[in-house]
């Protein structure tokens, strides 16, 4: 009974803590969730084979034409999800056009691709893959490749059980989808945000009430911490969504980016122009909030920033299967048309037998 | 008692069986011996700190001038250990000269490389960093880049205990060579010799037999199945170890590739030509033992090569640290020398503020 009181009490006291203790009279569940657990798609659920699949695909350099670009070549999981160059550097050594986000946590972005071209990850992951200056692939390669091996083909069976044909250029990007929708990597903010105050120091619960009596929260809100809504940013000649809709009110207008493992994702903004944190904090402050942060101020929020990088990401390297004599080929110098050629030789050409030693 | 009897007599027969009920009179323990489960080096003694920090400098992108290459970039631990091309896609898109050999079991290996011109994994390791057609870096850049992060500093304080100035070039490539001696792959042929014929199929022994009696198993011996011999193989233009030595007798002479995984180290040979294994065990007959085998006993060998294929893989990601404004930044089209840009800005240069939105 007594232990039953006193562990009341404790839980009442960590509770209270963060509205009474930290962050003054501001309550931050008005704007930040903590991480999911889970997120699904209706349209594409998650399951087991469909995720493990989707890992694989998500490694598997063979989407490329060249056979050297995967997804985990940009996006790699080991430095944060992204390959922390100002643009990436795609088929043939072409370099991109913006700045490669985050694969960690995208699940929570309400839209994707910087000006939020496509509207779910299904669609995003079609597009790397067939961009020439990307992946530089085709549907039909792809659908080839990944066709004519059965190790692939029986795990498509079982990721899409109702689909009669289920090695399609679509479910190879839902899978893939559905493979980066488990990639959510939760933080010591997330703990702060669920009630146990100590679990973000002194400075970085300044910083958290700095960025949201600052205003940066406003757009930096929900549990992405951003990513869930469009803001011009007038920074750059980079027209953002006006290349997608063509109406001159989306000139220079981007999604906000979300700030989950921003210590990680450097360098910053759509171009990768900006290297230090302390330095997109200062900018974005000027340029969105008419605000000119102190060095102290733009330290706090700093710290609170790299609360939201990620505890620990766990993730076991899939084995690939091998390709076979029926697998199209390879072909790093594409530049018009992806060269199909079988590996299957037409006739053994034997060398002239020679001294072997 | 009697349940000891059974269980003894039960290991009696195991023990047997392989040198009576399958390859008839072949004692296979002459030829291979199963995968040791551990692989040390005397003057680079694995311990736990210096195997995690190799792990990471081994995926680490920025070993590389251009921030994209990483040993993982073509020894790709999801894909054999290889990259599945004929050469590998290095700096700005080059073509190197000869097809990448598999990481596994490297640790198996008498010599490094091709013509056997490095003559340990620690040896290995610093080649590609420096090579202008790979990973186009210098030393001073790597020491430089990962000497300004303090997680790094920390590992390799604790990996190098008595070295006074642990991070340095040949402790960066004595890391990543622990390492790689732990990417053992035992696979069902070590169960074989190890007593259990069960764990070989029919047409597997038979291969095996085959692969013997040939005269394979002259020269793909050992642990590795081969990687403990140099021997001339004429095969291409390539002067092979002669470049290493000078010495005439070593036009052509290439180290023997080991054939752990070879199912998955595909297209074959120094310069990657084959891509069907059966036409380069065909090609390797003909050559190197003057013997036209047939299509059956192709596919025998075969089917006993694929026995050598690992079971299981189990590697985490390692997460990376990030850099930090001390950090040289990359740069994707270095040509002459890299260009060693800190990432801290002389001074911040503040965009002229204008509507936010």
């Amino acid at each position: 009974m007594i232990r039953k009181t006193v562990i009341l009490l404790l839980l009442a006291i960590v509770i209270i803590l963060p509205s009474h203790a930290d962050g003054a009279d501001i309550d931050y569940k008005n704007y930040f969730d903590p991480m999911p657990r889970r997120v699904d798609s209706l349209t594409n659920p998650l399951n087991t084979a469909k995720v493990m699949l989707g890992k694989m695909l998500f490694f598997y350099p063979r989407l490329s034409s060249s056979g050297f670009i995967s997804c985990q070549s940009c996006h790699n999981l080991a430095t944060g999800g992204v390959d922390n160059l100002p643009t990436s550097i795609g088929h043939r050594w072409q370099m991109g056009e913006r700045n490669a986000p985050t694969v960690f946590n995208s699940a929570l972005l309400t839209s994707l691709f910087w000006d939020g071209r496509a509207k779910d990850l299904e669609e995003q992951a079609k597009g790397p893959i067939l961009n020439p200056a990307e992946m530089a692939s085709t549907e039909e390669l792809v659908v080839e490749r990944i066709g004519s091996m059965p190790e692939y083909v029986r795990l498509f069976k079982k990721a899409f059980r109702s689909d009669p044909k289920p090695v399609t250029y679509d479910n190879i990007s839902r899978a893939i989808a559905a493979f980066e929708r488990t990639l959510l990597t939760p933080s010591r903010f997330d703990k702060f945000l669920k009630g146990k105050a100590a679990s973000l120091t002194e400075d970085e619960t300044r910083g958290l009430e700095l960025f949201v009596e600052t205003g940066c929260a406003s757009c930096h809100r929900g549990p992405g911490v951003g990513g869930s809504m469009f803001k011009r940013f007038d920074y750059g000649e980079d027209p953002g969504r006006f290349n997608v809709t063509d109406d001159p009110a989306d000139m220079k207008v981007f999604r906000v980016a979300s700030l989950r493992n921003v210590e990680l994702t450097y360098p910053y903004f759509h171009d990768g122009s900006v290297w230090n944190l302390g330095n997109a904090v200062r900018i974005m402050g000027a340029l969105q909030l008419g605000v000119t942060l102190s060095d102290q101020e733009v330290d706090y929020i700093v710290s609170f920033l790299k609360s939201l990088t990620a505890e620990k990401i766990i993730i076991r390297m899939p084995m690939l299967p091998p390709s076979n004599p029926k697998t199209p080929r390879p072909d790093p110098m594409w530049e018009e048309a992806p060269q199909v050629t079988s590996e299957e030789l037409p006739e053994v050409i034997l060398p002239e037998v020679q001294d072997g030693g």
